[in-house]
């Protein structure tokens, strides 16, 4: 039932049989099942029922889905009318599939990123260059593939660069599940550890199991339970214990998006687990794909937190109610962690330590100078 | 359904009806059922089966339950023969239920320590001062009235105390269960709570759900809520952020056990809700009873702490498993707060603050001196 996750993708793309292929994470922990979307409903329904998340692994699931559709569209497009004209009927449909897949989860700016990102090389191609539909599919391949090679390097690096904080051995503790499961490939706060992982670090690993929803249970246990990580599940409360016992010698989250400050907002209950390893001198870091940088925010104070139903923490997942009913309820879904409680912040262009303001735009700078070389 | 539960109490006795009168807290928070122990069986097992619960509340039921058995002893004692054989009559039987109730708990030290004194009345009334088997049944009655009365005024005064502390308004944290449903009346961590309540303070409380079992949602949300505290439901990882919002005022927990230097075993998390409030300001209360504070502990180093079982984190309360099988679980019940996070300890004999290890002296001092002016 558990299989190594290592050995597939979160999402892949099968063109022979023109299918996005994820693993459907809505049967996790209990069943690994790899599910294939050829159809657009197929792909909206996955990307709305959560079947494929987080915001990395949506964008490329979003890309192949769009460009699997596009070989569709393709097949029934009229080649006895010229170029432009038959380029105009595809680009209409493509705009159509485009805008529906965009329907299935507004919020995710992942989503839009990744579909903009198709429809710029689609216009590029067949509007700009003149080239032929079929050149155009074929653009859209290369696209896509991009867009997940991409989000692999950044992974990649990121976890070579906190690899470099850490040693065999070493205890290590993560909040929710900026794993595998979210990305294409190694996670973000995981990277290190799968790194390490293919290097016989033998790290030990603890995961909170992060209520309301648990995804440190349901998703970061199982992904390192079944990748043969040593993996230690705790409750969110039980984080100063390991750390007073001296179990721990680095925490690695994800985050969802970093002020300039370096304030950094990230799964509800992100900020203890700092305050609490600050105590015990345990060093925090926060893995962030410079995606996630918002220059424009100046501090966490400006990030607005989205508040949860209350089921989720007074009925959800449970056999019957576990608190009474009308009870109030409280139920952010992020918090912000204060950059004095960040040892480093760890993206794919280095490693931002204080002051986060400066150093974060030290980061944006080797940033843009790569993509300068690159272009 | 739900019920002000400062109308009746936790555990209490109906002479008439000879039976011990508890909450069935199994049922909580769906059903508030009031249910009467009148055979030794119906007592051990509502102790066993954690129908009542908490210290001090097993304690009272155990009073109460030998009380309510040596009643039923008594109207089958022969009359005919010498009170010294009559008596020695009684005694053999009521130890046999004494053995029988002790053993419905072995670990709950309140369990035997009220056992062990209705004992101790039982044979200085019926031995020592020879009297009859009937005012030997009454000297019990009074002696477990007694034992529920100074758990009431422990209470209370513990109350009165921590009253001082916070004001008209004020936002309280509290963590797990330390209240009315675990004593007899008004609890210990919300002592405070109900005395403001009954004085129109209009506290605002934050409830820690705390997990595994959940005694926060289960039962410090219901005892509240059903009381009409304003009362608001969190997971345990959410206490930075209201504390962080300027939402609370204090934190009042129970405890389980401290140590000479005033480090604190409580119920886990503890510790990380006393981190969090450090960081914030917030002054962190700890509500003991002298008979919970160990003198011959020097530190909380030297307290062992319970592990449980794996199952209460990963399936238990859920429909399914909610993590993967075969996860390595670290399951601790209780952890310590070092004595540097703790702004003062309150008992029933005053205010305890740094350094722990004078104050606590001076409060052994205080009980002992009105102790023996009692005496």
């Amino acid at each position: 039932m558990s299989k190594n996750i290592m050995e597939y993708e979160t999402v892949d793309l099968d063109d022979h049989d023109s299918s996005v292929v994820i693993i459907d994470q809505t049967k996790l922990p209990g069943t690994t099942e790899i599910i294939r979307l050829h159809t657009a409903q197929e792909i909206w329904d996955a990307i709305y029922l959560l079947k494929v998340r987080g915001a990395p692994a949506i964008g490329v699931a979003a890309a192949f889905g769009i460009y699997v559709l596009s070989k569709e569209i393709l097949k029934n497009i009229n080649f006895e009318q010229e170029q432009e004209k038959a380029f105009a009927e595809f680009y209409e449909k493509f705009s159509e599939q485009k805008e529906y897949l965009n329907s299935s989860r507004p919020t995710a700016v992942n989503l839009s990123w990744a579909l903009n990102r198709m429809e710029t090389i689609c216009l590029k191609a067949g509007k700009e260059e003149k080239k032929s539909v079929e050149e155009v599919v074929e653009a859209l391949h290369r696209e896509a593939i991009a867009i997940k090679e991409e989000d692999i390097w950044v992974c990649k690096t990121i976890g070579e660069f906190g690899l470099s904080l850490v040693k065999p051995g070493d205890g290590i503790l993560t909040h929710c599940n900026a794993g595998q499961l979210a990305t294409s490939k190694y996670g973000t706060a995981t990277a290190p550890i799968y790194l390490g992982q293919e290097r016989g670090y033998n790290f030990h690993v603890f995961a909170d199991e992060t209520r309301p929803l648990l995804q440190g249970a349901r998703l970061t246990a199982y992904e390192l339970h079944s990748s043969g990580v040593d993996v230690t599940l705790i409750c969110d409360n039980m984080s100063a214990m390991v750390m007073k016992n001296g179990w721990v010698n680095a925490v690695f989250v994800g985050c969802d998006r970093v002020a300039a400050n370096g304030d950094a907002a990230n799964k509800i209950g992100t900020s203890v687990v700092a305050t609490v390893a600050k105590r015990y001198g345990v060093p925090f870091y926060v893995c962030a794909p410079t995606s996630t940088i918002d220059y424009d925010t100046p501090t966490g104070a400006e990030i607005k937190i989205e508040q949860r139903p209350a089921g989720e923490v007074t009925e959800m997942w449970y056999k019957e109610r576990m608190a009474p009913e009308g009870v109030k309820v409280f139920n952010p879904a992020f918090d912000v962690t204060d950059n004095d409680l960040i040892t480093a912040i760890v993206t794919e262009y280095g490693i931002a330590r204080a002051p986060f303001k400066e150093s974060l735009e030290e980061i944006r700078k080797q940033k843009q100078e790569a993509k300068a070389e690159k272009e």
